[in-house]
């Protein structure tokens, strides 16, 4: 981690470089390259999807290139135009700033602030004035415009795009040409926006920026993107213990691809990761240094090691043993009320002792307690049942 | 011609009205009106065809309205943002100024000057800014603006259209807003961004413009729209004897189609005319009526009356007499020989009289003098053949 990244570490799961040749051309020249990502101006509250961006950052600045942290605020003071999205209402100088303010605090935790400038477009945007605006859009043509996806299908679908969507686009591309960036990185739906910038530049007699596209990271389900709304994701800003636990419930398959766009661990240390894991050692050690790393990031290391105690004392207390009787147990429709299972197999003596200890609330299946003295377990189910401390067997009914 | 015109004389020869029934209740209103009527930036050299808009505006300045001639300027002032008609550069507001003069010099022979505003939408186009045009621009549907039938045909037809040309018709709508127009009369071309003007409009709450279309009007030759490149137009500010003998060479059909759009006579006193030419008035001397009209406005009488004894004196100069001999000749092709034909009509005693005449440019055909003493006629062609000032003879050839 400590070891200047390259660009191995850098390209590791981005979706999309154009063009590559141009980036190593670029990188090899020895020049401190201008970086530039665009970030909405609305109140954010960041969460690890948010990072895979910011990481490519940080490599770059690792690398010893200059990050533009670019802030549209200048379609952000307009708000929604089209009057029609009431939560999206135009910003004040002042939300402006208080927001930029709230990105730094955040981002700094992974990006290096020396190496990093905090720009706004409404700097260049204002003083174009409808006039640049009109030159900007005279530029480039509506069919062109119609060939990004999300336009097209509006458009053959009958749903309305309005102009000023048209407009939107060529903004983010000026925003290339202002700042003459030589790199631009953005998640894959900012694609065609990239590109606009590459266009403009040319146009301007720029050398046109490379575009770099991250994907979106997938949330602690393994299948949607990570998002709030969806509440499968993991904060910046949530405490350690929770962002502990997050982490461990993640599927060994995510916990990979995490490693991937998530860990600043260099190539040679994710394959000697890999390694351990093929050489039989349990991924949940592994996914215990995931944890610990991005809890180093975002709070210290301190509260790592704390996290990850607390985690192993919780764990031990309520821990399902990785030895225990595994039973397969042929019943009857009739015999299969949770007490019957319990004495089927061997848990319990009676089902009166089973009916006593579902009181107690000394009996779970799955870690989950069981409340109802009447549960009907389900034939062809498989769960560790689990009658008070010690107590467990891995049963099959069939 | 002194009467109050009435909306009979407004709406003569045009093309449509949108909505009659609502300019039936403003003009009723006895309110103002708010007439604009808008016209290119760039160098004006206006003919008759332009004048068909102006005189609607005349007449509702006879009404008793306000004419706002709005010069479109803040467009005028970026030029062609593509860069690629050259010839279509970037005025300099000096250069408004002065073709803004240019316009009044020559509109002010129609228009009453104390009824008419001359604004620029610069005036509220460069305040408008980048945020503004892009509020504007949120309006209206990409899908809206290809319902237009030139974008339609090009975007099907996979020819280019610059985004910017979205924006041009929105500009000239927001004119409607600033202005508060309630009228708004332009070219049928134009019917699609005079209609946006109604949309912008009611979108600020006022209430909508009429939109009022007028024809192109033909040109000389009857067929296409008079226009200065295909030479077919009579200019405002042509020399009366030019303007009287352009008038005179149109065909009949035509004169009444000028008389339509371009006479301020009342409906009563076009009726009047028309009842002369039914009753067999020869169609000439109601085109002098309004050869003599025109000159009138964009002259005066005394050059009208001028125009009219030169043209008269120069027609009997070379009149050709309703009058002559009508002769039908078979000849042999070896016959038709102008010298030959000449004497065969009984127009000349001999062929070496013939020769004689044509070498002394005595001998006409249709007027034309002819040079050829070798001239061939054709077989199966009719024409008046003239031999010195008295000689006439209208011969087909068969």
């Amino acid at each position: 981690m400590n070891a200047k990244p390259g660009i191995a570490e850098l390209l590791r799961g981005v979706d999309e470089v154009l063009l590559q040749d141009e980036l190593e051309k670029k990188l090899a020249s020895g020049k401190t390259l201008t970086v530039k990502a665009g970030f909405d101006p609305t109140a954010p509250d960041l969460h690890l999807g948010h990072t895979v961006l910011i990481n490519k950052l940080k490599i770059l600045q690792d690398m010893g290139h200059k990050v533009i942290f670019l802030i549209g605020d200048f379609t952000g003071m307009i708000g929604d135009p089209t009057g029609k999205n009431v939560t999206r209402k135009p910003l004040s100088e002042a939300d402006v700033l208080a927001n930029a303010e709230t990105y730094k605090e955040q981002v700094f935790k992974i990006l290096d602030a020396d190496k990093t400038e905090v720009r706004f477009n409404s700097e260049w945007m204002n003083a174009l004035g409808a006039a640049g605006l009109i030159k900007l859009a005279a530029t480039q043509t509506v069919a062109r415009m119609l060939e990004r996806d999300d336009f097209k299908k509006r458009y053959q679908g009958g749903q309305p795009i309005a102009i000023h969507e048209f407009l939107y686009p060529l903004i983010q591309g000026w925003d290339s040409v202002e700042l003459k960036a030589d790199i631009e990185m953005g998640g894959t739906d900012q694609r065609f926006n990239l590109l606009m910038g590459r266009e403009l530049q040319k146009e301007q007699g720029q050398a046109p920026q490379t575009v770099i596209t991250v994907p979106l990271l997938e949330g602690l389900d393994g299948v949607q993107k990570m998002s709030k709304s969806l509440g499968n994701y993991i904060g910046i800003t949530d405490a350690p213990n929770e962002m502990f636990g997050k982490v461990m419930s993640v599927s060994d398959e995510l916990m990979w691809r995490y490693f991937e766009l998530l860990s600043f661990r260099s190539e040679a240390e994710l394959a000697d990761l890999k390694e351990r894991a093929a050489n039989g050692e349990n991924p949940r050690d592994i996914k215990i240094e995931l944890a610990k790393e991005l809890i180093a990031r975002f709070h210290d290391d301190l509260a790592a090691q704390s996290a990850h105690q607390d985690f192993t004392q919780r764990f031990q207390k309520n821990a399902i043993p990785d030895d225990m009787p595994e039973l397969s147990l042929e019943l009857e429709p009739d015999q299969l009320g949770i007490a019957s299972v319990l004495k089927a197999a061997g848990l319990v003596v009676s089902t009166s002792e089973a009916l006593r200890m579902i009181k107690q609330g000394a009996v779970k299946i799955d870690g989950d307690k069981v409340e109802d003295s009447k549960l009907q377990c389900a034939a062809g189910s498989k769960a560790v049942y689990q009658v008070g401390k010690r107590k467990f067997a891995r049963i099959t009914l069939s």
